[in-house]
């Protein structure tokens, strides 16, 4: 008899999961439940189709649910499960078409209920029209349609970190005046404040406006309920739309409910095989937690990345092969406007904060060959360990070049790397990619003298 | 009393060990005998003084002399060293303004007389007019100099190496239509020829013709002296300018001649503090030999980057510092019209010629999310060795992206990286420049399976 997989969430590490696991077991009956009308889809894509530099949502699907079928994969579409029967293996699902519910038995079961966006405390979504948050594909077409049709004049979005810096360039792009507002004293939390500072330099010399170290108060509408203004501790901002980019939580409560061990940052706690406390359940992606490499503790920075090789080393194993997740060294990228912000390790104050002797250097250098027209800067940041040299993090903050060079030193953190050692790296080198002196061997060089 | 430095060779290497000896002990006497008229200039920016990207070819001197001297160290421009006198440690120096000859001490000498271009037999520079290498900086001003002068309609470029196709750009950009002629049956012998045809293609659609597997009989001129045709055994191609790009040969006469003892490859033979075998004598740059650190024995491959680290390590143990250059792993770029050709390590046919066991993987992705415009695609080879799955090697053909890609390739060479290790690295993801699954991840997860 064959063996039922059942999926719980159909975006990347689900999907991912799902294909890599009937590819290697075809006998294996494999079942996705999906709350949203789309699953696999590029979710990071969803500033590109709101600007306008896409132009379609469904390029931004990579399998529609027919092709999943055509692969002997079963996807229902707007099916939200909302309990998993650990003890009798079966998952409790809504149709939320009719609000039929059902039982469906499984052998294995996938948790890959994501990450559910944060929102502000005494406010709902639907509370007001325009207000928006950018988690499902049905949010990024809800916003674009909105701008299309309201056609409104300013946008505030709360939050500074990727999502909403990558927004506010979107919106910036439709032609809506932009102000953010942060909590955090900087944008992008994970960087530290002085590489920060280079970002929210640039998204203000493109034209958007800052309001950090703040705190929303309240969202107002007008009479017929749209969205009109949102109240702050330092001041009132006019928002025709408003985006709540408050950044993401495990979405743990199924999982929880059922009995699976949550690790501690509050993800769920798998093995390197993806498996989690309760036998036969696995998970991956936004909901689960992975192992930092630098630290060795449990970590929860979800990226697409991640969930991507978390769901296909789940759905090797639950296609009867072998595969392990060794972790992530919390590597990320973004684009504002003309930047590449990108890191890989630990902050300073991350690095700090978990213990370590930790010093950082920071350079300027050319991104390109001093002589060659449209060099830029590219400031490159590196934390490293006192005494032993050893790389904790980089941070570099440059043209598109910056971002490619974040991946040599990922390489080096998996690697346990020292400045040492990363300063005689045989870099490449022609002149309209990069100066002679790589600015990573410049920073390298400077890091292991200081 | 102070120590004298003698530095034969003004380029990359020779000024870098220089400036680094000189700030190290400010006591050092240093002095700079180069045969040219120019010292510290950056040499791979010729080709695009030449096509006109860069205006004045003054911008790619990094250092002038006077500001040398600033720095204490005095340079002689335009004086050739003719002997290295070992035993009296003196070095006999012949001005080539009044050809006057003198001896000059040293304690310390560093030979960094880089590489000199390869020629054809039976072919004398300065036999016609219009016949030209890349080597000194006088000889990219010469050769722009003589497009404007002579406005040539053809060029013939002798060899299909980075300079080559560096400059068949260049040209093209003159507008000159432009033949490259090749013993090699491929471009860009480093490659292997899979991904060297793939530059050849991009070359040829942008309009220009290659005889390759083919070989120059003779460089015929007018009655004026001036050249006029390349005369091959394939074929008779006009040519009001020839560049003979025909690679570079460590320049060692002179070590030899004063019983420096020459590495496997025929270049210097030095330990990782660049000491040869002469007490006092130190070697650096493009006459130098290096280390590859994936087989472990001599290497000549001479690169800025090399010649930089190596003269800053000779200057470092020149100053009284301890310093080491642990080797290369053979990583380079160029860039081919709108393709960055980027290798690191070993091709799969060097591979195979030193033994290993090698197996090859190429995969063609796209370099940026696939619904992101302008995603370009991409070309990844990953050389392995049998049995263990170390990295060997790796070329990358693309855009931008691609060049930045091959230095994690670099650093996972450095960290003697398997694949398997390789397909779990954590690499950036922004959709404007890679996709969710990077290229390099793509090619690790089938070079691990096969």
């Amino acid at each position: 008899m064959s063996e039922r997989l059942i999926v719980i969430g159909g975006c990347a590490a689900g999907m991912s999961a799902a294909s890599k696991a009937r590819r290697l077991n075809p006998n294996l009956e494999v079942v996705v439940y999906e709350r949203t009308g789309f699953v696999s889809y590029g979710s990071c894509g969803m500033p590109y189709y709101i600007s306008g530099v896409i132009d379609d949502h469904n390029k931004l699907v990579v399998r529609t649910p027919e092709q999943f079928a055509e692969r002997g994969i079963e996807v229902h579409l707007r099916h939200e499960a909302v309990e998993i029967d650990a003890e009798n293996c079966r998952v409790g699902v809504k149709n939320l078409n009719n609000n039929e519910h059902k039982f469906d038995n499984y052998d294995k079961l996938l948790i890959s209920t994501g990450g559910r966006a944060t929102v502000l405390p005494n406010f709902s979504l639907g509370d007001l029209e325009g207000v928006f948050v950018l988690r499902a594909l049905e949010d990024g077409i809800a916003v674009r349609e909105y701008i299309r049709r309201e056609q409104p004049q300013h946008a505030v979005i709360v939050g500074a970190g990727y999502i909403g810096l990558e927004m506010a360039e979107s919106f910036h792009a439709r032609g809506l005046k932009t102000t953010v507002v942060g909590r955090p004293p900087q944008v992008l939390k994970r960087f530290d404040p002085d590489m920060a500072k280079l970002v929210q330099q640039e998204a203000e010399d493109k034209g958007i406006k800052f309001s950090l170290g703040d705190e929303v108060q309240s969202i107002e509408g007008d009479s017929q309920g749209k969205v009109r203004q949102v109240i702050s501790s330092k001041g009132i901002f006019k928002a025709g739309l408003v985006l709540l980019a408050l950044g993401v939580k495990p979405n743990v409560s199924l999982a929880k409910a059922a009995g699976v061990t949550l690790g501690e940052t509050g993800a769920i706690a798998t093995d390197a095989r993806m498996c989690t406390n309760l036998p036969g359940v696995f998970s991956a992606g936004d909901c689960a937690e992975a192992r930092h490499l630098v630290t060795g503790r449990g970590a929860y920075i979800p990226l697409g990345t991640t969930a991507n090789k978390q769901g296909r080393v789940a759905g090797a194993n639950l296609g009867g092969g072998e595969a392990a997740f060794q972790g992530i060294v919390g590597t990320a990228i973004t684009k504002v406007f003309d930047l590449f912000p990108a890191m890989t390790g630990l902050a300073e104050k991350d690095a700090q904060a978990a213990g370590y002797k930790a010093t950082s250097t920071v350079i300027k250098a050319k991104s390109c060959a001093h002589y060659y027209p449209g060099c830029n800067r590219m400031h490159v940041k590196l934390i490293v360990e006192e005494g032993s040299g050893r790389l904790l993090g980089g941070q570099i903050v440059g043209d598109q070049g910056a971002g490619a060079r974040i991946n040599a030193l990922a390489a080096a953190l998996h690697t346990e790397m020292t400045v040492q050692e990363l300063a005689e790296l045989d870099l490449a080198y022609v002149p309209p990619v990069s100066p002679v002196w790589d600015p990573l061997l410049v920073a390298a060089n400077v890091a292991r003298k200081s």
